[in-house]
């Protein structure tokens, strides 16, 4: 086997000029999701993967439609979701691994701030980086695969796992409609039957120098706390000490929820935390991280705890509770003395195992009709619950895992961080739950890609050596004990 | 005397016609300080009042002028404060009254929801209401004193005092300059030597059916709290439970400033507010005022206290404390999970004798500084005191307001009540402070008049009337024991 990722990974290398190619050809195609003026773009953009699919070798490739959408005031077409198969040889004795990526990416303009074209692929060879929009999210990993394929069959060596993909073109902009397409794929379709295990690679390495697996992501639970009182806005010199203040009302309630410290305050949130482990504390200890990189990332020295496997554990296995803002108050400049008669104060929970929304809900409910009694006042409170996503986590020590591990040992020479993710990415959520599958979040990218920013890159070497990693991968899967 | 106020009076009823045509004729004049394109017509207003002034036999009229102020992003001129004398007869053994008032009014248009033209007065003979844009803020009660002294001249009555007028044009806009010439006026002027009382007719009754006397102002001490951690705006994904959130601890600060029920939790203020004596008891419990008259004006059932003494208490003699806004935190619709990095939190404060700003803020500064100690938390706090003014206070047992009373009796058959107003008119402390005279508000109109809203009004009885007010308010100054 060992023979077998050599050759592969030697004809990546001697395509690397093939390879960046095939990444400047994909950024040349502005597919921006969130604006209609580029949705032809991003539909040539679909029919781009389904022809370089199709040339290293998958088949029954297919365009899944969406249905129409109304964006920017016109109704336009969701892009196709394409689906392809590869299999070769003694297809049925393999595995097979799901693939999930997208081809669509984030609006950018030169005039954002972005040092070169950013619809351009523009390779820094002074800093080994390939600079455009798309580079690292998700086109140069879902190229990877591709590349991986290529360079298969250009050496001559049978892939031997069988892959199912599922390339989106909708990310960036909501994953409209994929959803609803995967559960009735799965409740009536032929695609995902024979799925082992999932793979996707769409998320980063937590620092810049060591690979990670990402096996985590906590979800998130949203609310609106209403508070009303007055028919309208009154001034506080002819109002102010006579009415109950919606605004006081608000910090009253809102201040109970969590400390500076970021200890949750509401009753039962705590007790539904899976309790740490010694092996996974030890993860944490060895992840390629520091203080100081997170005091990098926010520009400040603000992290509540002042060592590394406390702030890590604070962003990956515990949940959080952020106040984000009140619609309603005054928000602007100045010195207005209004006494603002209804305003919704907005706040959201992170999740980590056993929390679900079901349960916060709940929890949240019950703490601030308590609290809210407790205050005596006359005004109205109404609590909304949003938008609200479990957390997810897999199994790190499952084959799927097992066989990433020993890919990572084998390309770059170390044992990868097992990493959780404080964000959500929903649709790692969906496939792991309805296809009841080992999921891998598996990054070619490092942290300081700058996905979604200006001047988004992705290293070179991160883009080669990562293609290779997929290739490993497989092989790796393949010879596991499932 | 009794005798010249039912001539002078009686005079003004025989002129019912001509007061109000004099009226629909300055609210024809859209004199709005407030936007630029206007500024002519404020110009216009100032030379219409100086005719009118001349008309009646005033004398000295003086344009002050006051420079130029940057408008809309022109440069214009600002309108001037019209001086002007009236004296007649042994001027030097009379007293000399001193009376503000301002010809600009509020913008309006008839698309904002007005029934009729705004700048067209217009007589309902069915409810007996004149309804304008500035026929009770200001142009009203200051028409009233021209109507006053016509009906002088008509009736051949001599005024028994002298009168010196400050009319504004800017009251609307922040009477950019008139501090600053009262203060000039003062120091090197001469038109203020010799005043012994000052009244300005700018506020309303406390409700619909009875006159008041105002003999009190709040004052206000306004704050912004900045609170920063993040170099930018953080997602609550990647970095809630790791960093200290600025929000956090602005709710933490901002919900220990005030309790629900209005108590203001800051040390110190308490202590500074004068206590209730039985005779201001007495005033409270006489006044023309209901709860239902609260919960009208609120349109909601929220008033803090269940009987009118409290209510108006906490209105007119009570400090309170209103949480305004943030700035910098998410404001809009929507669900964002944003961190914000950078806030500030407006709160401010109503202030009632002996509070002043300079108290106040050293107070709050105290206070905040402890209990931010208190939170541990690694971002960084700023108090900053913004404008403050002080509360404004008259004895209403001088001759200024005994002779006030009379007349409202001789007119309305009823003593007036005593009241004080829970926000800022800041000309009024300007005049209280720099002459060191008692002054007076003496409003005409009622308190659903709408000043500055759609449908403004004035009751043709209450500018009628008013009018007479006026005149007997100066005969019975002049028979007051100074
Ligand atoms: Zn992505
Ligand atoms: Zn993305
Ligand atoms: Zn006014
Ligand atoms: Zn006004």
């Amino acid at each position: 086997m060992s023979s077998a990722i050599d050759k592969v990974s030697a004809q990546i290398d001697a395509n690397r000029a093939g390879v960046i190619q095939r990444l400047a050809d994909a950024v040349a195609i502005p597919s921006v999701s969130g604006d209609a003026a580029h949705r032809p773009q991003v539909i040539q953009m679909a029919q781009w993967m389904a022809k370089s699919l199709e040339g290293v070798g998958c088949e029954n490739i297919k365009f899944k439609e969406l249905g129409k959408q109304t964006l920017d005031g016109q109704e336009v077409s969701l892009p196709p979701v394409v689906f392809a198969d590869y299999r070769e040889g003694k297809a049925d004795a393999k595995k097979t691994v799901l693939v999930y990526g997208h081809y669509d990416v984030q609006p950018a303009l030169k005039s954002d701030g972005w040092n070169t074209e950013p619809f351009k692929l523009e390779y820094d060879e002074k800093t080994g980086r390939l600079y455009g929009r798309g580079s690292t999210d998700d086109k140069g990993p879902v190229i990877g695969w591709i590349n991986m394929l290529e360079a298969h069959r250009q050496a001559g060596v049978e892939l031997p796992v069988n892959l199912k993909f599922v390339f989106e073109g909708m990310e960036e902009s909501g994953s409209v409609g994929l959803d609803e397409l995967i559960a009735h794929e799965h409740a009536q379709g032929s695609f995902f039957k024979g799925v082992d295990a999932c793979c996707i690679s769409d998320n980063y390495w937590l620092g810049t120098k060591k690979p990670c697996l990402t096996h985590g992501l906590r979800g998130v639970a949203y609310f609106k706390l209403h508070i009303s009182g007055p028919a309208a806005d009154l001034h506080s010199g002819l109002f102010g000490g006579v009415v109950h203040e919606p605004m006081t009302d608000l910090f009253a309630i809102m201040s109970k929820l969590v400390t500076p410290q970021g200890d949750i305050l509401i009753p039962g949130i705590k007790e539904l935390v899976t309790p740490l482990t010694d092996e996974e504390f030890k993860r944490y200890q060895v992840m390629d991280f520091s203080v100081q990189d997170m005091e990098g990332a926010t520009g400040s020295k603000t992290t509540i705890a002042d060592d590394k496997e406390k702030i890590l554990m604070a962003r990956m296995r515990y949940p959080s509770l952020s106040l984000h803002g009140i619609e309603g108050a005054f928000s602007e400049a100045g010195t207005k003395t209004v006494i603002p008669a209804k305003i919704v104060g907005k706040f959201s929970l992170r999740l980590v195992p056993d929390m679900t929304p079901a349960k916060v809900n709940e929890l949240v409910e019950a703490y601030i009709n308590a609290e809210w009694k407790k205050l005596g006042s006359k005004n109205t409170l109404r609590l909304e619950a949003e938008h609200g996503g479990k957390p997810w986590l897999a199994d790190p020590n499952h084959w799927n895992y097992e066989a990433a591990a020993k890919a990572v040992q084998k390309i770059y020479g170390v044992a990868p961080d097992y990493t959780r993710e404080g964000g959500s990415i929903p649709v790692a959520l969906t496939f792991a739950e309805t296809l009841g599958k080992n999921l891998l979040l598996l990054p070619l990218g490092r942290a300081d890609d700058g996905a979604h920013s200006t001047n988004e890159k992705i290293d070179v070497s991160n883009y080669v050596e990562g293609s290779k990693l997929l290739g490993a991968y497989l092989h790796e899967i393949a010879a596991a004990t499932a």
